[in-house]
């Protein structure tokens, strides 16, 4: 059975309430086994079991919040060990305009350096979802999607 | 005196509609001239003559229109000659999430590397104004904050 | 038979030599036919044949070259049509730092907001193949690293 | 008189190397004073003397490594109070390609959101200066130009 963890780090709740979201999508697809994870129980070790990694992080001075940086710096002793499997991002942020693509795209382009697979959404949210302050229905939506797309894209690889 | 130009591609209307309120904002400061310019009329020459450059593009595939970037591309020819001078950026998007910040970027990273001062907004928008959809309350005071520091930058250096 | 459509502008000639490498390094795949294609000269149409598209620009400015980018804002006329179909980019630049991640990625993104699925590379050029200059030994190899890779992806898929 | 620290975080010490050579170009301008620190024993609130802050990083994922990043985000105490302030930033990599210019990038993101200013550079790195491997002589006059300029930049604001 394949298996994908959602990773956040929430300080607010609001990344956390993302994650929870995206796990209902990604269940949508009973062949595959989904696990909510907070990044600072996560041990790294685990990564290695998984075939999806859906990151989510608060939007903190642009990029992802530096819980997440070092669960990735700290991934080096299992580079070249990820390459193939499929990632995901997500983050809330404060404002519109404040820094939430590039934080999502500062986790992207981690999982691309580690060989990863990545998929678009051509609507909504088009890199990863964007929560500006608690998630609302848009939101919800989109974070469901995003699972269930993720699930899927999993699934077929 | 010193003088900016905002200028601007706009299909719908709502980036130009940005373009107006940073006209108004800029125009606080009434020691700096400031002239509003659709990119498809605006000589590439008459760059030289401006000390400060606002650009704004909808966000289409997350980066600047191909007439912003048909603009910036043939700007190679005064290579060197942009340098120092102050630059912005703003974009108008259809959703959250939707490019729009990469698009900002795109713009900002164009006139880095002609060399010129950018700077950011602690407040909101923070790397340059985003609409989503039609220009609210929120985007007029975003746009004026933008263009009035932008006037107040280029009348410092 | 899955095909792969190798997409370039060049002006230098750099660019155009990096496609024709990634071409041999994507013929590897013998179950995958691949084609060369001068964005001037390919038709708009034609990318929905394709399941991998493949493009390549040279850094100006830090984004893909204007007919590029114009290649990609009248691919809106087919919104959702490429969702799933798989991506990569390459780019020649005449300077290290000149920009030339900032172009790869401005390419990745526009296909993000496709719908369309990427891979990174965990071994040398992570986000696509970067030539400084004439491409030599080392793009080479990249190159057919990028093509064989793509072309096994869509494969897979 | 005005003031710049150059902040940094080295492992291999060639992010050190490059820190040493700005420190080096800042210093032709003998009207600024000029720090070396390693983020590690630089105290938070000391950013608040500065007039310019030059921050380095390897490149760690496509990002500043978090060590700098645990800087920025501990810097949200002093939030709106480092506006108006002259930034710039600096990445050694492994590879050409390997993340280096988003890793620059992710840093002048962090500057900007702070309100800082920032400049490029329209000759060689235009984002910031990137070492590939050990600095060599490229990477010396660059850092010298870096320093030099960042230092001319705050001594006119």
């Amino acid at each position: 059975m394949k298996k994908i963890a959602v990773v956040y780090y929430s300080k607010s709740g609001n990344t956390k309430k993302m994650a929870e979201f995206i796990v209902e999508g990604a269940k949508r697809n009973p062949d595959v086994q989904v696990d909510l994870e907070s990044v600072e129980n996560f041990p790294l070790e685990k990564t290695l079991d998984y075939d999806g990694l859906i990151v989510g992080s608060p939007t903190y001075y642009g990029s992802m919040a530096y819980q997440i940086k070092l669960f990735f710096d700290n991934s080096v002793k299992f580079h070249r060990k990820l390459s193939g499997k499929v990632g995901a991002a997500f983050s809330s942020a404060a404002n519109i305009g404040g820094g939430n693509e590039t934080t999502i795209n500062s986790i992207l382009n981690a999982m691309l350096i580690h060989g990863m697979i990545i998929q678009g959404n051509c609507k909504g949210d088009h890199y990863g979802v964007v929560s500006i302050g608690q998630p609302d229905d848009r939101v919800k939506d989109q974070c469901g999607e995003l699972g269930e797309r993720t699930s899927f894209l999993v699934k077929r690889l």
